[in-house]
């Protein structure tokens, strides 16, 4: 939809705001945020100036010191970093090539916790699972020298649901494979996209389990393996894969504050993450996560004071394993949060929210779909709890909204080289800071209480 | 389109043909040729059991060895390897990254026949031009010591005739940077994608100038390399860039025949070339275009004995030279060549022909547009002479008929690591060959003599 389309639909059909007090205008604040620059301004500036920024490197800590700055430099109160200590994993070589039958390189890349090749590399055959279900039917032993080659295709869902599904290959592949002692795996990427950019992304071997070397091919590669495996003859691969461990080192999360009027009334948590993989500059991965919710937050704050104080968090690593929201749960799950949302999901068109909020707080839900409406964003029926960030902080029953994107392009860019600006839309990026703008002017100013509730997962 | 409604078109635009006697009926062989499956089989072959196949390589040897198995099999007479030697330049290592002010790594390709820098890499400051006129109009010895970038953006065209305009920044610009010094030279990909895959392809240096280090960024890389330029700091870049010039070595050309019923009536040439830049396999270009010409070629053969022979041409080393399209004029100039036309623009659907033909032969081109209507080709005023490698003989005088694919979407692909099998739409593919069929069911039949022309360039 162009802005103008969207402006007409919402002047359609816009509604008076139900009958309840509230100190801020949901529906102005909203259609005034269909105009914003200051999401991209912060996406631009933060994939420009620090591009990639992979968990616990001087890259990461590059992207906080911007961070403080632009943060600052917004008008937010107690802008402040807390640091936190996790194990770095470090990208090395990689490269893979058929040796034989039908000599030629191919594309991939290496999962984070990834075991290593040596240096000069190795070469073994491939045995061919065409899921992860044949993979584990595979006989104890029988893969021992081989390399596994596991590929199955994933398919786009407007939910993201196919992630859980498909991503287990990513996900358990490399520890099964080592379990039945493959010497090395490679699997076709986790994505959607017809490109020759593998899709990276962690792994995790069991406990006890020695990690061997693991990698995605680019689904273009994956796809010219499987022809070249039904060919019939013997392939082997050769790898290099050269990444390692470098042990503790520190990440942290920085955090900014829009004060609010009634300090008994709660904290409302809203952020994404600062980390991002290191293949692209992490623009829906997620810059834009953060450029919409601290946008959405510094438009509620010009607009006066809201009874619910917003706390904005831009976390660390949390590719690598959500190092950054466990920290910041263990150390402020004591603080009074009332609601808690992230945005995680690239910077495509909002479709739909879901809420999880108590029964004396159900009404919040109702103006919510109200305010929401003119955007195209449909009311779901499910539970919300999204965000592996604020997770740690929901499992403690905190109430949760989701404000969620359309998945249907986001595993084209997802870990990828491709995640640049370029993939950014600036006007659905607008759809997501109007949504997230009356989201807040709703739930910042709610006069209800929001008690606990139960989480959704 | 699809092939339901492609096949109902043309069943209700039917119409019978000229009252020149044919031995072979042009409708009937094309429609046929809708559901043919030939094209597939060589391409997918090709881009498989060969995969990446750069000029005067091991790898374009093993192309002609399958391309002789190939058309043996298929069934051509006379298939054979013409041999010839040609200056082979191969990639070495490629990297680059912004040392300051925001240090990142970009993704480039080596342009052919670019100089090396030392092995452990050159830095040094680079100078920014919007355009290739801005570079010309640098000052002598301004760039002495800098890295010169060059950022324009591509934009596709259906005809294609945009890569000759906006090309010339990869043509002339490195020879353009080196005479004014610059120690080397990197510019935005010639080509229209969003994707981390830049696109490679030959340079030109002036006689007596030293070749300097040159390649391209992928198009998201030359935007953010513009966006950090803009910042007005000044920008250090680290390349490594290591080709080498390895000497002569042997490429050659693959032929094949189907005999004609008149040797007086001449030879009709058609192809494509069979090596491909190193980066992809090379699917586009252009496994598909000598599959869609031998598969053409095969279909006529099936169908009958035509009055001329058709020569199947699988050029060798195009990329880097158009060095088989000259060895083979060099070789066969003397035979008697009465049409050449070449499929090497992809296997998108084919929108238009253009014909040069002499006034006596003028009817042919009449027919063919009736041949070609169903398929949805209309004619085209303009004169014909497309094909780098049959550029040569056409210099000669030789008639030519061009049947042009779109290029709306050809230069998201050309050159890149993404030409791969997966960008082929067999439903295209089957489009081109129908039109291929029907052009030389029309061609290699027509009763009139064909004399020479005067060249479209």
């Amino acid at each position: 939809m162009t802005k103008c389309l969207l402006l007409a639909a919402i002047a359609a059909v816009a509604l008076p705001l139900p009958a309840v007090a509230q100190t801020m205008d949901a529906a102005a604040l909203r259609d005034a945020a269909l105009r914003d620059e200051i999401a991209w301004d912060i996406t631009e500036g933060l994939t420009t100036e620090v591009g990639p920024r992979l968990a616990g490197t001087e890259a990461e800590a590059r992207a906080r010191t911007w961070a403080v700055t632009k943060l600052k430099a917004l008008g937010f109160s107690n802008v402040r970093v807390e640091l936190f200590q996790m194990p770095v994993w470090v990208r090395g070589e990689e490269t893979a090539e058929v040796v034989a039958p039908f000599p030629q390189k191919l594309h991939l890349t290496t999962l984070g916790n990834s075991g290593a090749t040596p240096a000069d590399g190795m070469t073994a055959e491939i045995v061919y699972f065409p899921s992860l279900a044949d993979l584990q039917a595979a006989p104890e032993g029988s893969l021992k020298g081989k390399i596994a080659f596991v590929s199955h295709a994933m398919h786009a869902t407007q939910d993201g649901s196919s992630y859980g599904y498909y991503g287990r290959v990513r996900f358990q592949g490399p520890g099964i494979a080592a379990q039945k002692g493959a010497a090395a795996i490679v699997i076709r990427s986790v994505g959607t996209d017809h490109h020759r950019n593998p899709h990276t992304g962690g792994t995790n071997f069991p406990k006890g389990v020695t990690p061997i070397p693991a990698a995605a091919l680019s689904i273009p590669d994956a796809e010219q393996l499987e022809r070249i495996v039904k060919r019939g003859q013997p392939v082997r691969l050769k790898l290099v894969l050269t990444p390692r461990q470098i042990g503790m080192r520190e990440s942290g999360n920085v955090i900014a504050e829009v004060p609010g009027s009634d300090p008994a009334a709660g904290i409302v948590l809203v952020g994404g993450h600062l980390d991002s993989w290191d293949l692209g500059t992490g623009a829906i991965d997620d810059a834009s996560g953060v450029a919409i919710t601290a946008a959405a937050a510094k438009r509620i704050m010009d607009a006066g004071t809201p009874r619910r104080m917003i706390r904005v968090v831009w976390f660390g690593a949390e590719e690598v394993g959500v190092f950054g929201g466990r920290a910041y749960a263990a150390k402020n799950g004591g603080d009074n949060h009332v609601v808690a949302a992230e945005s995680d999901f690239g910077a495509d068109r909002i479709w739909r929210f879901k809420v999880n909020l108590p029964d004396s707080a159900k009404a919040i839900g109702d103006r919510l779909a109200t305010a929401l409406f003119p955007l195209g964003i449909a009311r779901s029926a499910e539970k919300a709890g999204d965000g592996a960030d604020v997770g740690p902080i929901m499992a403690k029953g905190v109430a949760a909204i989701d404000l969620n994107q359309s998945g249907l392009d986001y595993f084209n860019l997802h870990h990828t080289p491709d995640d640049t600006l370029d993939k950014v839309d600036s006007e659905k990026l607008r759809q997501n800071v109007a949504a997230w703008t009356a989201m807040l002017a709703v739930v910042a100013n709610a006069p209800e209480e929001i008690g606990p509730v139960t989480p959704a997962r």
